[in-house]
């Protein structure tokens, strides 16, 4: 969508003006959280609902910016690591589905089903793979010949369909949604564990160096994990606005589980003859993530993007133009501000000029603002006179000047700076509002006040389940997307953090649900979630 | 896939060789090249089939690595001209299909239907996306809302679904493929048209400049046009081995088709009140590419692939190593390798060394040229006490030696030097084998002597319908997918060359069909065709 055409010559500045088509966002964030954030979605151009079936989105291109720029960052660095790409069919046949019940269970009731073809029935319907766990291993039992074929590594960037009964979301819950999807194989637990820690690693870096996100590392409890598989490795990320923790990406140890039922074996190299099933994981980061970064960082002007995402970094929005200013003001201003951009340019920034006539400049702050645009330099005349350039950040409001001499040095660390201090500001507000409780009694109204809570815990299900049945509360905090106040959830075990606070004695501290009794095994954050 | 670990020190070469897994390509290529087509996309691991379901394909890394360099090198050229990236749903309800009959009668036989979610039936079935343009359009009416607006331009990377009831083959003709889909709208036929042969060109430099594969550039009759688009321009190959064109992309323009079907229109910039529909186009380039490259190039010792997309351009084989060989020669030999690979990658080279011990270097040169890599290099004590490297060229099998100092700046000089014989190779069976023919006769015997004809037509449909019924043939010339010898298809209309042969009279030549009798409107390309 280019600009409109430039309007006729020694128009006036602030006549004929354009109506903007979109308002601003109707709703305020911390109101109606999720109202707010179908309109910021919708109304900053990252979906479009796909009106004709529901629970699916339309994913416009500065969403697919923000995830191109993840998936570069991502390919790169699992190239590094010797994983190939590889792309399987979307389609699972019935008869591979029966291989490997306990996985497929998990994901039976959301698989949509493909019966016909033209007019004609299949003989045999397929499903749309919702993971391709069952689509792909079978070739893996043909392609792993030898302990020497070892870490045999694939990924694929695709989409999954999952028919979701519960109510969607853009970008959190989609019936169809992008990712990537790892699927690799190792002859050891050591080895293959390695591998699930490092890409666990990879993930939480999307999201705390490019999305500006703070996660928790940890481990998926067993009511938690991943059908089928082993044991599973998480980042969890925090809603503030909501209190709510969100899954943000996770990364599976599948052990031998899959081998087995696949048949994935190579000779020992250290005992002939002797066959060992080969050690798997599989790990998976999708759309989830705009969404989480969105739910986190916008506000009630719109969309607050981190520089390192952002398609345009910065945008520069001439300023101080009236009826009496001359042409030659006009025109020398016009050319300082070609060489601002072309001086930001030559230092890597991402930059746009609004140079849209019959647009005020109120209009094109709020329009800018409006599409989280990082940094707004304003440029007129006093500007111009005072060899300055004026600067907003989307993110705090501050503004400021820099010389225009040092724009070329100054913006990159402004840039930088905005994108520490939005992680630095979302990683305030994780940690302040997750507490490391050891009473009962405080866990509760801690949900209530929007915290996650971190306490000691057995580990066992079953104890899970009633955790979540006993913490449901009759308060009403929040908004339904049908605007009424709805219940709030139990909360569920989010993760088991790698870095576990001190205090918890083996052997001695109880798990704190004062229904159990047990021993508590950990330190496990729950929460209230997505 | 790491190579094997290396064996115990001192061991000799020679001893404990690992017996090769896979053997070469058991058919001939001019025998039976199906078969041998069959062998090469399999045992050179560009695919697999999926015999889970018929019709699918995975693809393997090293196709996905050719895929993958060419969106490269056409994603940046169409954000260059401002075609921004989005994705749809893969999803299109039985209603948005109503809308556009003309269009969906061409996919309708083809279409997969999703009939169930878990074991519920659907309300309403959805069908998975042949093309996009009856998921995206509707959209584009909303979207859409000025003259400012345009042009629009969107394109996505995925993958749609065509149940094809004919014979699928590997790349050419699957029930799943990869593509990438522009979709794009313009305030004039002009502007619309210009993008359309934009874009074609982009798609023929995909072939000619990537694939190494020439293309004749045209327009489709009436007859092979896109469902329900006004016009299709075309990019068409050539297998010389078969004599039969193959399509190698085609860019739509759609014209007001479809924006009258789903009332995209804007406001007249030059008459307030009236309404435009806008000028469509949409264009694909699909996997399908790499079928045609392998089918091209490729030879009974398999893959030959490219230089510009080969994910490996050189090997380093060390050879002459035998079991009187000083650990000290080894070593040097091995560090001067090093330093080789060193100066090539510097150099910009895709580089890799072969130091799998337990191989010989013949197994090695045949493990190599299977998979395609353009340039062997091979480097032993002879080589070193003459400071040269010997080379062995993949396409041509042509040998000779580099001062190892010059290495680093002729290799890849030598490597452009055989991505263009590639080309040139190929141009040269395509030129020699498009007969420009004024005699009826003479079509048949040309066709079974493998070529295309270029021939005066009249342009009719029906007309054209009889040429493909009266072309047939009774000769076997190829062995079908089930080694039985087929009865030769009749040929069909190609393209309308964009450049167009002299000698064609406007109102006098006729066409060349001798039950026609009307006049010739151009030279059009006839071939039996894939």
């Amino acid at each position: 969508m280019g600009p409109p055409p430039a309007q006729a010559n020694g128009k006036q500045a602030g006549k004929n003006l354009v109506v903007p088509l979109s308002n601003g966002i109707s709703v305020k964030k911390e109101e109606s959280f999720s109202q707010w954030y179908q309109e910021v979605v919708t109304k900053c151009e990252l979906v479009e609902y796909y009106t004709e079936i529901s629970g699916f989105y339309i994913l416009r291109p500065s969403s697919m910016y923000v995830w191109n720029t993840i998936r570069a960052w991502f390919q790169s660095r699992i190239e590094q690591m010797g994983v190939e790409e590889t792309s399987f069919p979307m389609f699972l046949s019935s008869k591979s589905l029966e291989k490997e019940k306990e996985h497929v269970e998990g994901f039976a009731p959301e698989l949509a089903w493909v019966t016909k073809a033209g007019d004609k029935d299949l003989e045999v319907p397929v499903a749309v793979r919702p993971t391709s766990e069952a689509v792909m291993y079978p070739y893996y039992a043909k392609w792993i010949r030898s302990h020497r074929d070892l870490p045999f590594r694939l990924n694929q960037w695709n989409s999954v369909v999952r028919w979701e009964a519960k109510q969607t979301t853009p970008f959190l819950r989609a019936r169809e949604f992008m990712w990537q999807e790892g699927h690799t194989a190792h002859l050891t637990e050591q080895l293959a564990e390695k591998e699930v820690l490092e890409i666990l690693e990879l993930y939480a870096g999307v999201y705390e160096q490019l999305l500006a996100v703070p996660v928790v590392r940890g481990r998926k409890t067993e009511n938690e994990k991943f059908a089928g598989g082993y044991w599973t490795s998480t980042c969890e990320g925090f809603i503030p606005s909501t209190g709510r923790g969100i899954q943000g990406a996770t990364s599976h140890a599948l052990g031998q589980n899959f081998s087995k039922m696949f048949d994935i074996t190579v000779e020992d190299p250290n005992q002939k003859g002797e066959k060992i099933f080969v050690w798997q994981n599989s790990w998976g980061l999708s759309t989830r993530v705009i969404g989480v970064m969105v739910m986190i960082h916008s506000d009630n002007k719109g969309l607050v993007l981190p520089p390192r995402v952002s398609k345009f970094q910065v945008v520069i929005i001439p300023v101080g133009l009236t009826a009496k200013t001359t042409t030659e003001v006009r025109e020398n201003l016009a050319k300082q501000i070609q060489d601002l951009a072309g001086s930001l340019k030559e230092n890597g920034v991402r930059t746009e000029v609004d140079n849209r006539e019959g647009y005020t400049p109120g209009f094109k702050f709020a329009d800018w603002e409006m599409k989280g645009v990082p940094l707004r330099l304003e440029f007129g005349p006093k500007d111009a006179a005072n060899s300055v350039v004026t600067y907003s950040r989307r993110d705090t409001g501050l503004k400021g000047t820099i010389p225009l001499a040092e724009v070329g040095s100054q913006v990159p660390v402004l840039l930088e700076k905005i994108q520490q201090d939005m992680y630095d500001k979302a990683n305030e507000e994780f940690t302040s509002h997750r507490l490391t409780l050891t009473d009962w009694a405080e866990v509760v109204p801690a949900l209530n006040n929007r915290n996650v809570v971190v306490i000691p815990f057995c580990g066992e299900p079953s104890c899970e389940e009633r955790i979540k049945e006993t913490t449901k509360s009759d308060e009403h905090r929040e908004l339904g997307p049908d605007g009424k106040p709805q219940p709030s959830m139990g909360m569920k075990s989010l993760c088991i953090p790698f870095d576990q606070p001190s205090g918890l004695v083996q052997g001695e501290t109880k798990c704190l649900n004062p229904e159990c009794g047990s021993l508590a095994k950990s330190w496990v954050m729950f929460g209230r979630s997505y």
